[in-house]
């Protein structure tokens, strides 16, 4: 696991002071699920009345702990959250439904909940039945312990093959109240050696309806974890959960029950800040990664349009090897263009890097400076632009390069 | 360059020998498009009367000769194909569409022919305008010396960053008579360092309508060309031609007007097994690839899923990379299977690396020996083989593993 010990080059310098969110409380501990010597198992605790909203993998396959988060939501209820890490529970058939209902039933005992109120995540090893009996006695300890401040420690504890925590928080107004979002995420993108996991989960006092959280998120995750592509492949178990306790209102929040309500407008900005922020994260700590790379693409028939075509160039191998070599190779990104099977007129194409237009109605731009594109492609950042001159159509898709550490952590894994 | 020099691991240990076909002449020559002190162009002079079937990439930026051939095939007929390699003439506008024309003016003033008749394919680096002028003088060489033995020479010109020549050769009776079939194929995947191509060029005396060689060429392609990807990206360039010359008709073989011919049954084997070994030994020099992979998928609702859902799993770079690194790691199968947005019941899943069951019914196979299947893995052909449990659909995509060189290859190609 040669990638792991080394903190990715793109990690963030420093990290920001998380603020408690009123009605929620954390704490972590160690189940000894796969892990020795490290935090494995966290739980946060909602108050009374929190409401959740939720998006899941669009995959066939999705792990158990999807299947259980996914039935619980329709009641938009929650008062408790457990995730581990070590063990996906996923493709592990009845047994991996039982393993979850248990889990559920053990944490609900020791916080005086019922079962339903608990969602639940896992991430790490898939195909091994998850032993859920490892966390009896455990919870008990993990909500004596359960503290305001603890969201920092959590995103640690659910970490697999994240080289550093990935959290986010922002304030907002809400009729003239100020209320806080706070959120973690894990996954070393869609990807990981151990077929790991997107996990997130964002918390704040705001008090809003789940039916309106669940439209926020819905449009939020578009520009933001619906944008990012390490690799293009999809986990069995990502997950992200909006809580809002609503312990603002104490405070004079009013609540919140139309998305239309104006009220939410500074809100809805806050809350896309984080999610952006952590997707960002996310690609940041891609396996392997050296360069972020945005891909932007205008011009297309129509916004669908654009973003299947900036995920045909981010998913791209031999442009994401390109870009791993430094190398301005716009050809690729026509190809890429080309095969992702929308409308496309190649002596219409222009495409840039950075600032500097390499391509030009389907010609190579005589004017570009091979020595200064050179300089720009040794950044650790990369802005890949491509106007398809045919409409209105925009999108943007975030990804990072393709390296040979990304082949030595994922092929090195079990060996 | 550095992945170049070696030849694959996959490569074959001798080549077959080409016997003539009937009606067809090769030379080859050098005309210094880009390469020095080699070939670089190739002339195949076809007897009058020869018919011709295509297909072609499906890109949106198809390359000028691509475009130049959709034009000229309505007509079904043939009498010259000219190859160049060292610059494919693609995303070059205008410029582009009148090197082609050029180049087909020349070939044909040489050989006295209409610029119609001239097919013409390019394959190198894109984007540079490809100067046709080179090709002056350099057709009135190669008519001079086209003999009917050149073929293996000609795979050789047509080499970009191929590691060795690909061609393939079978015999077929057509009403009592015995025809040949021929053929030669580049690229290195559907991809190379300079985005190249993967060409392929086969010719038979049979006397065979333009119409039922389309009809054939589309019906084989499908479990050949089309079943194998290295990693999913699409040239702008892909072409296969095929020319029937007619000759054999002097040797009393009948002329096959209707593709349900059943005089066709044993030709349509033949070819088969044509495009499939061309196919494969395309798969075999993918870049940097130490592994052949098969992927069969079955059980699935119908042929069209089972092939999107095999085209998932083997464009996965996490199962490629699992497979590099030797790894039989079937969770990486389930995501792969679960992302490709066809049907698929997870509790129902049984996967198996060659005759090993690794899962079943949506679980770790309990029976599977570690040992036995990392034995299996170290061999250089693996079958991976995919039971959705649903219905009859099935399909085999065929494709190599993704390795550090791969990553070399493509990201160092332009420094």
């Amino acid at each position: 696991m040669s990638g792991q010990s080394k903190v990715s080059p793109l990690a963030p310098t420093s990290f920001p002071e998380i603020p408690p969110v009123d009605g929620v409380r954390f704490a972590t501990g160690a189940a000894g699920i796969r892990y020795k010597g490290r935090t494995d198992v966290m739980l946060a605790l909602l108050d009374k009345g929190t409401e959740v909203a939720g998006v899941f993998t669009k995959s066939k396959c999705a792990s158990a702990p999807v299947d259980w988060c996914r039935a619980q939501l329709g009641r938009g209820k929650a008062r408790a959250l457990v995730v581990n890490s070590g063990n996906a529970n996923a493709f592990t058939g009845k047994t991996g439904a039982k393993a979850v209902k248990r889990t559920a039933e053990l944490a609900a005992a020791a916080a005086g909940l019922r079962a339903n109120d608990v969602f639940i995540a896992s991430t790490g090893v898939i195909g091994e039945p998850l032993d859920a009996e490892k966390f009896v006695g455990v919870f008990e300890t993990l909500v004596s312990e359960a503290a305001p401040n603890g969201l920092f420690g959590a995103a640690k504890a659910i970490m697999t093959t994240d080289t550093f925590p990935k959290v986010a928080t922002a304030r907002a107004s809400i009729g003239g109240v100020e209320v806080t979002i706070a959120g973690m995420a894990k996954g070393a993108g869609m990807i990981a050696p151990d077929m790991a996991t997107m996990l997130s989960f964002i918390f704040t006092d705001a008090p809003i309806a789940a039916d309106v959280l669940q439209k926020l998120l819905d449009k939020g995750v578009e520009p933001s974890f619906n944008a990012v592509t390490v690799d293009g492949d999809t986990s069995t178990s990502d997950t992200l959960l909006f809580f809002a306790t609503g312990a603002a209102a104490k405070r004079g929040a009013p609540r919140i029950d139309k998305a239309s309500d104006r009220r939410l407008k500074d809100f809805r900005e806050a809350l896309d800040n984080v999610l952006r922020d952590l997707a960002f994260q996310v690609v940041r700590d891609g396996e392997g990664a050296r360069k972020f790379v945005s891909i932007t693409v205008e011009g297309a028939v129509n916004r669908k349009s654009a973003k299947v075509i900036a995920r045909s160039i981010a998913n791209s191998p031999l442009v994401k090897t390109a870009i791993a070599g430094e190398d301005a190779n716009w050809g690729r990104v026509v190809m890429a263009v080309g095969k992702a099977g929308e409308p496309a007129e190649r002596d219409q194409l222009a495409i840039w890097f950075g600032d500097i237009r390499v391509a030009h109605k389907g010609l190579r731009d005589p004017a570009y400076d091979e020595e200064k594109v050179a300089a720009l492609m040794r950044l650790p950042e990369i802005a890949v632009r491509v106007d398809l001159g045919l409409g209105e159509g925009e999108a943007t898709v975030y990804t990072c390069d393709l390296t040979k550490e990304y082949v030595e952590i994922n092929g090195d894994y079990r060996s």
